[in-house]
């Protein structure tokens, strides 16, 4: 047990060393070092005063959780807390000291070799981060609960409420739990905060006052690469590090209920298939890590694009080959395996997993194929920018829309056969597959918003266009893999939520209940009008959080139009450059906004199935859970499509792929207005609602006995 | 049985009389009755081409439907069709007759009454249509294959095929599918018709040209005027007629299925059962032709909103009163009514169609909330036009999305208190409550595109601006008894999807076997991988239908600017009126798009079940019924309402209620681009995806016993 500690601390030791070997590259000139430092400090403000709301909720919900289940879970909830708010920060502070020094590499270098690996090793520090800190935190739970696993205490038992559940299942819910309750806030409040300062910035600085991006004469300029920091980099780390933790949830928790509800035969098998998925992803982290370290140390190339896919394939491929022989050892010799399913024998969930990874990255290309302008979606949404505004935007819902059928095929065809190869066990496996090398995929996916902030520091501080030429290139691969990362999100939630599903079906047994078929228990009727009437009322939750995150995003965003033509018109030395815009103003309002509107949209997510189950009863959430998934799967994927294509169709017209069209014409225009309808969609609404499916069917889990004590209707 | 038919007949001689009164009324001058004469010809000559090709489409699906189950059922489809064809038929001629009318009615007596009682006359015609048309299609169905309800043919049957179904199900299920196929093509020409000409209009006229709606010159305006009577009109009326005979045939099937498999007891009840929600349509219609009459006779104030409105509660309260003492007449005495889950003995089914119609018109009242610029929703959408076109987009989206939640609220609440009074019967009832008076609704909602068309009329004719005062104003209340039409076709088709689901289930039996307990056939558990992984792919039909559509429009429309500017710089003399532009290109243009655009997704409707079932059998399908229904319920309410509040949000600056901002500022132009975007919205995919949802249910239910035989994994 405690010899797996070593994998994530040796994380954190790389952690500490990438972070180290970044301090040590130069920062640029004074102007550079001032801009970066604002930066800094915008990003550590707000986040120091996230936190603080975000704990304050967090204990209250501590003392909720433990004083209706029991009190370890309390203590479950908290560690995971702070796994993921831990993992958000280190990351930013890496991002927001990375930023100035990709900068000084292509000022110094005029190459993209030296600026990417900058660029790579800050992202290091989040996607290491994200990988070694959730596992840290599970592998710390079980070690301080290990009691929970010993025969004797792995049953179900009943608290002074009445409520009945399996410890050690009831404890991992409550820190998956308290991971993914961190990462919707910092996904809304970091959203909301990035996006309305970027809208903003667009809206009068782009269409208005016709300034380029990241223009110093912009007061928005600053809150738009603070917002880059916060929500893009620590918002994503807290997403994946939920996603990553949920999906390993999904197994151990359904492991978990099918061996005590068998009748507590096979107990080596059970513990062994408990233990699987974090041995997967443990390997996983080591592969990441091999991966990481020899990007870190080759030399590396001017093609971005080729280096990160390296990466990922050294990444991939090592997974693969580790957890083969991992599986033939840990696996291997155990009775049982059957009665969950296994219909190859021990690679049966081994198999799984490797579906998961492929399944992953097809979703990724797929995403990939609609949003790069590589391809012809988006390359004629571009073109659309002739016949208008309206065609534009027409055009990118469509697109979006359209961009949902063939994600959604290759899930289908992830769950059946993963069902065939080991059952639910091997559906869930399939999402702890697709996350196992998050540390890489976090690598590049922040490797983005870096990107962006060197671009925005090179503009503000004066630099040569060639310097700003660079860093847009990094950037551009950065939107292509941010892409990947998006539905490795959304593709883990859906096949990790058919495993929640069950489990949540499973909570609803009693002690003392004799089951002669497991099966049985696994019926959730949707002919049944009650849950048919759930999963209505369901599936329109999503659009509900996502129209009210949109709101957010439009109200911030308002309040800070005003202020930048408030400055730019009583300070008119402003646009001419002479006079120095109030930046910190612009940031105020971004972070105030975002603290206010982050809230609602995460009450609603834990609220909504409590207030359903004492009303309606456990069948009715059990439909709402069903549609809440289905519909935000379809809302993830058509955000985060219809928000990238529009981003880089507007990239296509502005690097001059559009012949006769430049930027500053209306037609730019047209294309501009699609990329800031894009923004909250992409960037807010569609990375929020993975966690939302996920904080409602684990709420639903670990309260599931209580409805059924006491519904009202 | 034959005294059944007097109604319908009637309603049908009622028709011709107030077509008779309409003719009578005066043309106008000869300018208008050109104008007129040339949207009437662009209107036939798009229906002739349109019903040609439906034709074809029509006799190949009935021969193949007829080879597979039987030939009665291909007879029941091809009387479907027609119905559903002429209705709209009807309803066009009717509509491009009166929009003249009421111009010329508006100008003569510069007051709204007379004007709106033509309108109401016009619209009058095809609401008729579809309330008189859907029954006579039933009762002959019913009256030709009257055998099938004899007691010895009511049973389940097997054809050579080896597929299993109980005749008069199958029957009036083709007969329903022949409505539903002429409305999918009828609504997706007419959509991609109206809106690729309207967005064009729009794109070009207003917002380049900067020349107001419907002025002569602009070479798409007639092309748009056109649109309004084949897609608005004709198309709405064929939907609508689909949604009132579908909610018809789910309980018909319902209490078939119940009598049959519970061992055929209670043979009376059943046929009662079956004849019962014909009997509630009837005495609806005879209620709605009471108010229509009542309405075209009385003296008709200037106040439209109150004399529509007088209409609607005339029809709803005679319906109710009416059915009290039907239900009581033909249900009482009956035995073995608990089978179906009657909780309160015959009014049971009563109880549950009142809460239909309640319902039914508080989901249109939130239409109303939400789109209506009366309430804050659209009015504070309005005011974002001065933070730029992105924030008008941005706000309308997040508009829409939030507009689905109360809605389906008041759906879980119909289906679990329809389910309690009496069970899925209850549910299904429900659906046929809510659509009841469809003759008054129609009416009203076809009223809604004569006077737009009245407008373009007088505008195109030179007309003084009282006289399109006068038309705006009935235009105006058209839109939002438009939205409450919408919620009326959606919600039922919500309510009757779940009788539809248990219908499917139960066509899946054989017919020698023995069932104990009913029930246990009415179950599809959403935890089976099989049947989520069908949910999933089902999820994404509905976005992958609408993004089809929405790019139909789309290039449809792009053919069209292309055009106007065509004509706009070769014939210079079309801008200062000299030279008459080329409507006819226009026309063609549209009429072409709409004939090629139609197909696909009609295609997809029927043969997405068919594939799915063949490939991967029953429980596939069910999921992916569930998933579309979810699904396309949410895309329904979330475009329908974004499109609205658009349309409106743009009405509500062009009516000077925004202090400041008039006609062709920036502002306008951002609030333009809005209504643009939701042109196709509302009017082409919203209202197409209750067909789709009622077509894929149908086919799956007639196709179910075939999946399983021949399914390939």
């Amino acid at each position: 047990m405690l010899m797996n500690f070593l994998l994530p601390l040796f994380g954190i030791l790389l952690i500490a060393l990438n972070f180290k070997l970044l301090l040590n590259k130069p920062e640029g000139n004074q102007v550079m070092i001032d801009i970066s430092r604002r930066i800094r400090k915008g990003a550590d403000t707000f986040i120091a005063h996230e936190y603080r709301v975000v704990f304050m909720y967090a204990i209250f919900i501590a003392v909720v959780l433990g004083s209706l289940t029991a009190w370890y879970v309390s203590v479950a909830f908290l560690i995971g807390a702070c796994m993921s708010s831990l993992a958000g920060y280190i990351g930013m502070k890496a991002a927001t000291r990375a930023n100035v020094r990709v900068a000084e590499a292509a000022r110094t270098h005029k190459q993209l070799g030296p600026a990417l690996k900058i660029a790579f090793l800050g992202g290091s520090v989040m996607g290491l981060s994200v990988g070694s800190l959730a596992l840290l935190g599970i592998l710390l739970v079980m070690f301080i609960f290990s009691h929970q696993l010993r025969p004797e205490h792995f049953e179900i038992v009943q608290n002074y409420l009445g409520i009945n559940f399996i410890p050690i299942a009831m404890t991992l819910s409550g820190y998956a739990l308290g991971c993914s309750i961190v990462a919707m806030f910092d996904r809304v409040g970091g959203g909301v905060y990035t996006k309305a300062a970027d809208m903003a910035a667009d809206l009068v600085g782009k269409t208005e006052l016709r300034i380029p991006e990241d223009d110093p004469r912009n007061p928005a300029t600053i809150a738009d690469n603070v917002g880059d920091n916060v929500g893009d980099v620590a918002g994503l780390g807290a997403d994946l590090l939920e996603s990553f933790v949920g999906s390993i949830l999904s197994v151990i928790v359904l492991a978990a209920y099918t061996f005590v509800l068998s009748g507590k035969r096979n107990y080596e098998t059970a513990l062994a298939l408990i233990k699987y998925p974090i041995g997967f992803a443990l390997i996983g982290l080591a592969s990441c890590m091999i991966a990481i370290v020899v990007t870190v140390l080759k030399k590396v190339s001017n093609k971005p694009h080729a280096e990160l896919n390296t990466a990922i394939v050294i990444s991939a491929v090592l997974t693969i080959i580790g957890n083969f022989f991992y599986t033939s050892f840990a696996l291997s010799g155990l009775n049982g395996l059957e009665m969950y399913g296994f219909r190859f024998g021990p690679h049966s969930a081994f198999l799984s997993a490797v579906l998961g990874i492929f399944a992953g990255i097809v979703i990724g290309l797929l995403a990939e194929f609609y949003t790069s302008d590589n391809f012809w979606p988006t390359r004629n949404l571009s073109y659309k920018c002739k016949q208008g505004t309206g065609m534009v935007i027409s055009g990118g819902l469509a697109l979006g829309m359209k961009s949902t059928f063939l994600p959604c095929l290759v899930l289908f065809g992830t769950i059946i056969t993963a069902d065939y190869f080991a059952g639910l066990y091997g559906v869930a496996m399939a999402a702890v597959g697709m996350l196992s090398f998050v540390a890489t995929s976090v690598t590049i996916d922040s490797y983005g918003p870096i990107a962006d902030n060197a671009g925005g520091i090179s503009e503000m501080a004066g630099l040569e266009p060639e310097v700003r030429h660079i860093t847009d290139r990094l950037d551009m691969v950065g939107n292509t893999t941010a892409a990947i990362g998006k539905g490795f999100a959304i593709g883990s939630a859906a096949l990790a939520a058919l495993s929640l599903f069950a489990s949540y079906m499973f909570s609803q047994t009693s002690p003392g209940e004799f089951v002669k078929r497991i099966q049985e228990l696994l019926v959730l009727n949707i002919i049944n009008a009650r849950t048919l009437a759930g999963a209505v009322v369901g599936a329109s939750l999503p659009y509900l959080f996502s129209g009210i995150l949109i709101d957010s995003v439009v109200k911030s965003a308002a309040k800070m139009v005003d202020e930048i033509r408030r400055q730019v018109k009583e300070m008119p030395g402003i646009l001419d450059g002479t006079q120095e815009p109030d930046y910190e103003r612009c940031i105020a309002i971004s972070a105030d906004g975002a603290i206010k509107e982050m809230v609602l949209p995460a009450i609603i997510s834990i609220v909504s199935p409590l207030i359903s189950g004492f009303l309606f009863g456990v069948e009715f959430v059990g439909g709402l859970l069903v549609g809440t998934t289905l519909s935000g799967i379809m809302l993830a994927l058509f955000t985060a499509n219809a928000g990238g294509a529009w981003d880089n169709a507007k990239k296509h017209l502005e690097q001059g792929k559009i012949e006769g069209l430049k930027k500053g014409s209306d037609e730019h225009a047209a294309l501009v207005v699609g990329d800031t309808v894009g923004d909250p969609l992409k960037d807010t609404v569609g990375p929020s609602l993975d966690i939302l499916i996920k904080i409602m069917a684990v709420v639903s889990l670990i309260f599931a006995p209580l409805f059924q004590r006491f519904k009202v209707f």
